[in-house]
């Protein structure tokens, strides 16, 4: 391989392109990058073609691709069409990238996280906010590993819809839709689990305390809430798997470093090779290694 | 010269400025990309003078700018104005080049790719798709080596208006304008043509084999469509040379990488000084010393 | 610290982020730059969150913040909301510099020129185009060094408003708002001053010379357009503190160049610390240095 710079294309569905995942991808190894914001499935060829025609096959591991952005349903339908405009018949490849919002690998180091202390093939899981990008994917992973997860929402039929998806994706999954509007709900939906794991929208109390304290099957707790107050409440932002009330907690600054460490090896994965294509269950299958 | 890094403003009239060209120049020896999407005669001037009112004539040369995008009317335009702006008399002033979607070093490519196998001076050339961006600049040139150049299109219409502008920037070219939209009409403009160049748009078959088997006069076939089917039937994007039929093909990718080298040689050529203006007849002279 | 590269973003509130900014930033030592137009005081806090959280607190003052744009007063709220997002209680914070339009540094090199030669303190200041961005940064400036200021417009009211706001942020300062619509209104604006600042629009004759010559308190006259005529007559762009009529002459060349030391000099300094705010007293005090 020659001496050409690590080029990365970072392509937002956002108006204004990230600076989170700009400076992640520098720290991480990228040279130059080449930013758009507002990218959408059918202006995307063009920037994919550029990427693909510029460099030969030798050269193109030098060339890769990120796709993020708030919208992350957007930003998967660009990664489809990102991935069909590819040439790999040809040589003409480049690595992909998908981490809209921060969802894959945030996910993937919750559950990588909760792994470290806890079994869960046959666990029972609660994944609060189960129905946003974070929390449908700390759900297929932890159903990949043999847990039986149940899918909170406030609302039953929404909580429903997404078992069916997720389902429909991983047939021999263990899904359960459950509403959790009430607080007799939520102590129903608790009941015999052994992991929760808290993915609400910022800024919301979804779990008090009085809930889940004495609940005696519980074994994990871990709040991606680095904004106050905690998703679940007793749980710190810094907690790194500090014993509380025999509750092993985890907060979202310990999740973060992780997820930091993930994303920083994808991006520098990515200019290994020009054929990777690192979604959820390439992410999660990397942080087994770092 | 100063140690000061080499800033190119990529200068766009589409709204994502060129991943293609964005590469390209970084491969040729830019060191920094200031990227522009939309650009407009009427906004462009604060980014020359930018360029211009930043670094003393002595470190200019490491400033240069770059217009491209698929509207090659609109992007001419924008270098007038570019050229308007600089200030060469107080020594203020940086390269230009401008090679809007790639017409003017795919020109130049194609036209010294025959010039290696072929006199083109008192030849007959028929430019197939010859009112395109690239069509016109082959046309331009081949006449310059003085060939007679036929300009065909469906509309003789269109074909005359192309001619009269040719004629005007090159009063002692010999052009004409031809009509294409039948077989009868098409076995007439090849009639007595020693070299036929396929210039339509992509995918877009203008010349059926049937039509220039045995057309004895006929010496070499370039076709530019590297998206099947070719545009000259009998073609293949990676002929570089070779006889079928008796007849010397050139197709896409084998221009392609003459055009490449062209795009590269001109960026790095910018940088060596300020006062250059890269247009077509430039790069194809530049061409011949690849 | 750590070889961490030094990432500066380029917040600009006009649509086209400054090239002039870029390539002086670059100059000066970012290494990379994250480019954005059109920023908005209501989209700016993901941008910042962004450079914030994603380098530990021993490598944020590798990164920083710099804002532009030609709406000064647009640019300022933009700079409020980005210092209300930092968290320096935590150790999350970058640097910010803001120079809207070159106004800032503009207006410190003009004030640092006229002290290089006469004492401020006590001293009669006229400011032509006194209710402009830099003339009301000058106007600042000047009175901070004791001297009286008369801010000139051509309507008084303008002026009037200018006057106030400046006392607000200044309740110590001497200001006086004087109408100059009239050559008789100038005379008397003229009367016993001894420094007169011309920072009106660009290509406006603002003082004729008839006006000047002779009035015996005169010891300075220094001219901010580089663009014919300058706004005093009698001043070129390049007097550099030439003797004319027995007035000590400045033009807009040799005061941009001290204003390109100091700016350079701003955004090098970005870079040693992350709780720097960079405005214009700071960058006044910073020209001193130079």
């Amino acid at each position: 391989m020659s001496e050409k710079r690590r080029i990365l294309l970072q392509l937002d569905t956002d108006a204004q392109p990230s600076t989170f995942d700009s400076i992640v991808a520098l720290d991480a190894g990228a040279d130059v990058l080449l930013r758009y914001g507002g990218v959408r499935p059918e202006t995307v060829v063009p920037l994919v073609h550029g990427a693909i025609f510029t460099r030969g096959p030798k050269d193109l591991p030098h060339t890769a691709i990120f796709i993020g952005g708030s919208d992350v349903a957007l930003a998967e339908q660009v990664r489809d069409v990102v991935r069909k405009t590819l040439l790999p018949q040809w040589g003409l490849s480049v690595s992909v990238m998908l981490d809209a919002n921060g969802s894959n690998t945030t996910a993937a180091a919750a559950v990588r996280t909760v792994l470290a202390h806890q079994e869960l093939s046959g666990a029972s899981v609660l994944v609060l906010g189960g129905t946003g990008p974070v929390g449908q994917r700390i759900a297929y992973l932890a159903a990949q590993q043999g847990a039986q997860v149940r899918i909170a929402s406030r609302q039953l039929s929404k909580a429903q819809e997404k078992v069916a998806r997720l389902q429909a994706r991983l047939p021999h999954g263990r899904f359960l839709a459950t509403q959790t509007a009430s607080e007799s709900a939520l102590r129903e939906a608790l009941r015999e689990c052994q992991v929760v794991f808290g993915s609400g929208p910022a800024g919301v109390r979804v779990l008090p305390k009085a809930l889940w304290l004495g609940q005696s099957s519980l074994r994990i707790l871990l709040d991606l809430n680095a904004v106050p107050p905690s998703g679940i409440e007793g749980v710190e932002p810094t907690d790194n798997g500090v014993l509380r009330d025999d509750v092993r907690c985890f907060g979202a600054i310990a999740v973060g470093a992780l997820k930091m460490k993930i994303h920083k090896a994808a991006i520098a994965q990515l200019f290994t090779r020009s054929d990777l294509h690192l979604d959820i269950e390439e992410l999660f299958s990397l942080s087994a290694t770092l």
